[in-house]
């Protein structure tokens, strides 16, 4: 089978998620990185092309402008790029490559606001171009053995969703270490309008839609907003989900002792299903009245859906790099059905769709925290 | 020592309650049980009697009314009267032998209204009696170990708190057995104004009070009435504790697959401590940037504080019955100092004032969640 | 129902277990404490008996020979006897008042030699009374449900056993605090021949023996003397159990960091059951090839032989007490049973031939360790 | 810095063995896959190149000893090669390449016999070529916090070692699926004198000896046979560690309902450590008589030598597959500072001598075994 080719803007000057994306890309010997533009300072540009083994220099290019136009004009032209610069620069780098129709994934959140989705969109569709987005943790192999089980209605209709993602980064950064990494995301100047709900509680939002196939309609939202900052920093959430279900999410930059502790929990009235990002391999499902299951990743019961994803015998930990590698394994598959005008089946990861929403979910819970906590819908669930 | 004497209305007719209360109050030899109207049935009242070895019949009871009587003109009246009935009898039952002077242990909630529970104060306080309610969670050894570590100082200034309670015995009643003592919690004729506010919201309300200091303020409630009921079985709150602590709860009886899962997390600027129903001897105690502990209650590096709630040597498991014990051996510590004329120090149970903060906290909720998710502030914090 | 009466040898002096077996036979409403010598102290002898409400202190007894021969010469006899002092008195104790016609409840190892508990089996016997042993672990909820899962083949064929009991107690006491209670364990003019082995060596033989059904038939023991003593702080046992099934067995007191971590699995070829005392109320059960389960007692769906052992509703944790109580329930049932004339049914708790087997086990472990390790048959399994 | 170049023997035809060594020695990008022979199918073999981006296709070749042929004789040779064969075939394909100047990274166990280990051992001495041993267990982050947390002397003085490693594959094959892959492991004539000793009790010798530095001095084996089976799918070992320190060690691939469970805990007299393999990120540290901590790897707190194992921030499980980067990039670097005539300093990964430690470990337990477990010395600690 012919390998994909993609090139890739940002990602140098040894940011841990442009090696993540690089590794995730190749990881099932779908995509061979071929261009890239990884950031400004030349020399560096070139020794990152050199460690991910970007062989011919021609193709690393001085900035993203100068990338879309050459290799658009090429014949053996990359068939995606992956955005992995900061988020305020996605909207334009992802508009650039588009119109040069070229696919792409980019990072999430995909851009500030969702004017600018809904333009990004709107470009994708008229030129019939893929747009990915890395939401990592609904694709962990576990979390489509959720889906699937859900889907299968093993836990009976959702009467509820109870999310949160704690993390303790910022409050380390600021009362351990006064870092100024940290301090900048207390300044709305440098930030943005939102930190936390933008930056976790999108992948809150995206896991759960997901993973349940309900989304959010409506949210009261209340920002808590660490040292006076004018930025959130921990955010509460109601959730009014798809069909009236209720639902509750907590997200936070500033839980003491909290890795990155993602946890979902749906229940239905047949049963529940709990996932824990430090567990990821595994899933807690409890039938009504009977005992409570661990479902394994990696296990042979488990949904083909979920199988396609594991690449390892039972038991052996797989991680967040694999979580990564599941997205553009699908995003890739998808693209090579496309090429080899197979049919192009059903692909799972995350499109324009899920990131265009991550952005309305953020205005509306801005929005309902400025106004009061009061219940504001979604532009578009 | 002299042991206090006591006695107890209801408990009869196999009721798990009646016993775990009996047990709670004996446990650690302080009182014994000399008095009782258990049942209204005759025969099941003098049969828990003999169970509970009542020797001297004559004081058992047909009711509290003749009891109250009777006890107060004996010279060896009971010390305190146990009251273990439902929820609407507690404040008849508590005013009546408060007005015949004598000390009440009532369990929570402890009436149906605020006016009520404030009758019950002023009663008490004009009486000079003790009045204790038999909040279960914050009595456990572990949690008085987080109170001691939090007003030492050890997890910093406090910024957020976490809590919940879900449990499953509605739906597995509902859905699994159609039992009729599930479906009447459905129908608000039968069981007033609030279900899981008032069940189990007011425990997750009086843990939060006793371990962290801090009280819920204002409340903004959303409840969940499963199936249509007028009743709520799921309730979400977003809180706002003294000082303006944010916090969150939830408490549900609809949470498939969970038994009583009591968890609070309290976030500081210094530190976090996590306490979870399902391993009660244990706190989660991370320190801001180091390696989280797990602090086992009955170890010697405990706080005093915590230790004399340990009746075993460290690693054999204490459970329900024992938190229990704890209240009682506070409440009859309590009326022993005053007995003996000793300085009376400070005795660490629940009192009339955390009786009544539950039943505000609960109208709180109820207004907040009818008046469209609005905060509303508690009658008195 | 007529409650049984008992008496109790052993336990004042504010010594933890005294009250254990106390709480543990009352636990359930089916006897009374009428008697005892509970310390050779007369002062405290009498307090003792005041604080457990032993109202006819004409009952409180000055030494065992005494109490047992009043006792026996009275029409209310006490139904049997509580033998909770230091191992090396059991056996003349226990004899006693086996000799004067009253049943005998005896904590673990019931003696210090084999031909001792020949002895009072015979007697025992010839004379038709129960002899029960506080074997603790053997009677938790969750260990009675695991034995009928078991025998209901849900494991199919056993074909391992993975049995450890590490705590640290005296690491602590030795090099933490240099307490002479500790260093007295060190010594063997003070302690026996044996420590671990005979102290917590014996409750996992128990709970091996009563869970799987498998009996240690021959075992090859590693001791390790701490500090050169010549008594055993940890121990290292390969067992051949009933039918030829392979074992392990690892019993620490030098284990850092570990509270009483009981631990056992039971591996079959259809599935795998595990209990630990960290967690007492839960089994791990995993069928072959199938998602694991975690079995809770006190759960519906629990073998009726568990329920019965269950006093709280789902969710409550029960602990040490309560496994305590119910060894004193079957006991005390089974007395009631033959007392009544009722068909005496099965009453399952630890009896001689387990407190026997115990001390065949501690002897045939101390051969192996000093032959060098080799095989050694027990005397009898 | 530019980069090695290896090559592979073995890893076609879907093993998924394969893909973790070329994922784990590309990871940090220090060495490129350029050369190969990776099975005796031609299509497949080219068909392997191409997906792992093998450019130059006079690089594939027919077999290992054309390959070290022929890349001995180039200017550009490889310089190293990885060897993913079944294990009956390293210690022919490993001199080949040493032989040929070539130096050697050889899936464990590195061969059958300890003579052929020797001679492996002797020739790279001989020619200054370094032999690495992919053992992955001792090559997890965590894994590296706790050797250094031990070296500190922050357990004190090593006292006991417990390791295990239950695992199901073997009786979910025979048993639920009577696969004949399966059912090979347990001909003898097919599988070499042990099954499971060699394939997973060398791993937790090589977890013991690399994370406390001690190594197994003697030992006491017992094998089971599973189903009569010639060959041990159970192993039950008494270790006798340098020094005389006591240790156990249980493997096991018929323990139903364990994935890769390895667990080791090293217990000192001044605290203990614990490390499991389902929970790959933490370690759990008990100083003597304190709260017991939780250690996670790539917290800022972690040693530094745990940290250069770390690829992404807090929170972000990482796996099995970091961990083989973990053996890789040590050997890498290795090679670097050769070449690049820098100070070799001290880079940490299994080598020719923990390889042959591996086969003297089972040489003495297989004779243990049949001897009628007794104490057998290790050919050479």
């Amino acid at each position: 089978m012919k390998k994909l080719k993609f090139g890739m803007v940002g990602g140098g000057n040894g940011a841990f998620i442009g090696n993540v994306h690089r590794r995730g890309a190749q990881m099932d010997n779908l995509a061979r990185l071929v261009a890239g533009c990884f950031t400004r300072n030349p020399e560096k540009n070139l020794e990152t092309a050199a460690a991910w083994d970007v062989d011919d220099l021609s193709r690393v290019y001085a900035n993203y402008q100068e990338m879309a136009e050459k290799e658009s004009a090429r014949e053996d032209c990359i068939d995606f790029v992956t955005i992995v610069t900061p988020t305020d620069t996605h909207f334009a780098i992802a508009k650039c490559f588009l119109e040069h129709g070229i696919n792409v994934v980019c990072d999430k959140p995909i851009c500030l606001a969702s004017e600018e989705g809904e333009t990004l969109k709107a470009i994708a569709e008229e030129k019939g171009l893929q747009f990915g987005v890395t939401y990592t943790y609904a694709s962990y192999a576990a979390i489509r053995q959720a889906r699937e089980m859900i889907r299968n209605g093993m836990i009976g209709e959702i009467i509820n969703v109870i999310a949160e993602y704690p993390q303790d980064w910022l409050i380390v950064s600021t009362v351990a270490k006064e870092s100024d990494q940290a301090m900048w995301r207390l300044d709305p100047k440098r930030a943005g309008s939102t930190a936390c709900c933008s930056d976790i509680g999108t992948h809150l939002e995206a896991l759960i839609s997901r993973m349940t196939g309900l989304h959010p309609e409506e949210v009261l939202a209340r920002f808590t907003h660490y040292k006076g900052s004018p930025l959130d920093h921990d955010i509460q959430v109601l959730l009014r989900l798809t069909g009236g279900v209720p639902g509750m999410m907590w997200a936070s930059q500033i839980a003491t002792g909290s890795d990155c502790g993602v946890k979902i929990r749906v229940y239905g009235d047949k049963g529940s299903i709990e996932w824990k990002h430090t567990s990821p391999m595994e899933l807690v499902y409890a039938p009504l009245n009977e005992p409570v299951r661990t479902v394994t990743a990696n296990r042979e019961y488990n949904d083909p859906a979920c199988l396609e994803l594991c690449r390892l015998p039972a038991g052996h930990p797989e991680g967040f790099y694999e979580a990564f590698g599941n997205v553009y394994h699908a995003y890739c598959a998808h693209l090579i059905a496309k090429r080899d005008g197979l049919d192009a089946g059903t692909f799972s990861y995350p499109t324009i769709d899920d990131g265009l929403r991550g952005v309305y979910f953020t205005e509306a819970c801005l929005a309902s925290d400025q106004e009061g906590n009061v219940w504001k819908k979604l532009k578009k669930g």
